[in-house]
């Protein structure tokens, strides 16, 4: 579970409520709620750095959500050796860019959310039990339909012009290191 | 598990090593620790905007404590779905007031608090060691005598006067919502 | 788990990652991941003011460390009741001072750690492997020769000189409660 709710609220323990009341026996793993609020690419690169160390069959619920309430689809991906459950903002980028193999499908059976239903709480009531079923063995297939394309985010490629190279700096960790997405195998 | 402890020190996981200690297959959740210290109000309108999203027969132990070492009363409830310990201030009002089914006991029986006690630990030394036994299976009966009453919060109702509508703000939020104790019926 | 990695980042999440891919069925509990970076002596007294109430055969993986990709060891300790593994550079002080029976060793078996290594991480890498597999029941033996020595942190011992007892602040709880290391009994 990553999101941007932080840990002062009700928020983050409803969704483990909803979670374990649907599956009992899911192990329920913080990556962080600390990201900044809204920020898509901040909560994407935090994702993308720790996933592949999860075990086979980890399923990613990833709630960093400036759109909820909007039209904005939830998708359900299913790469090679995990599941990710996210809002179609971007929040994905780093995670599908990498991998190879990967089925995309938009959320929409509603037989799978709650029943009662705020405006301003999908995570809650549509994402969380969409999980927690998900991991009581529900088949991908019958959350919704395979779409084609997924939100990127906007960030400019890394460029070499003579001796010179511009990037993005994509990630500052808390010992203050910048991360850029200049490939190491470009700067060599 | 609902606290004012924060999570710089050891005083959280003291409380759960004590349950792990009791009930190794204990699973503990975390609702948060950051509830500003001794505010029982905020910590009791956290608890009542979560506990329905959570399994029935889950134990809620609540922890925000002004008294500890005084001679308020440490409660066990039970509702018609969960499990409520906390000390008798008030921080239990929200949820106590929404149910209608309720039994309200005084932890008394010595025979369940760790065998060393501090003076300014309750939480770690009766109030984990209680909710850990229950988890096992111990019968609330087994903890103390049923009490009539229990602390109310002191919260004015809210008050309608011509067009007017009188209310307290009970909670803000990350996102700086503010929620008040005014029934969208009256408003309406 | 008790590290100065913050909750704000990936870190947390791939140790626990790596820890659960090699046991899934690992219980694991977070004492605080907001130790002040690099702080050893208030890791390892926070640390010391929790490990005893946790069950028998707990794993305690402490990450303070300043030296981390230096030549500093890693240790993995084991006492009457518990197993510790740290970097060899005080955290552990006020715990094994105060243990009488321990064992220790130097972790130097490749064979437990990640197969791909980076500088900088060692926590993820080398520690929670160690921790994992010894989870799983390998035996202590496995992870390398026992040691004589570890590095003890440098507090001055509390002096009695006439009517005046001279000692050292040793942790400040978030409620400003200081704590000292004069014994009650010398101030007796």
């Amino acid at each position: 579970m990553i999101t941007d709710f932080g840990e002062d609220d009700h928020f983050v323990a409803s969704l483990k409520g909803v979670i374990l009341k649907i599956n009992p026996s899911a192990q329920i793993v913080d990556i962080t709620h600390h990201v900044p609020s809204f920020d898509i690419m901040r909560g994407g690169f935090i994702l993308f750095s720790c996933y592949k160390y999860f075990p086979a069959k980890t399923i990613f619920l990833v709630i960093v959500d400036p759109g909820v309430g909007s039209s904005r689809k939830i998708l359900l991906s299913e790469t090679k050796d995990h599941f990710f459950i996210a809002p179609d903002n971007g929040v994905l980028s780093f995670v599908l860019e990498s991998e190879e193999e990967k089925q995309i499908r938009e959320v929409t059976n509603h037989n799978f959310f709650l029943k009662e239903q705020s405006k301003t709480f999908e995570g809650r009531d549509k994402m969380a039990p969409v999980a927690a079923w998900l991991s009581k063995g529900i088949s991908p297939e019958e959350f919704g339909p395979e779409v084609r394309d997924y939100e990127k985010l906007d960030i400019n490629k890394p460029l070499r012009k003579e001796r010179e190279i511009t990037g993005v700096i994509v990630y500052i960790d808390k010992f203050g290191n910048l991360m850029t997405n200049i490939p190491a195998t470009m700067f060599n």
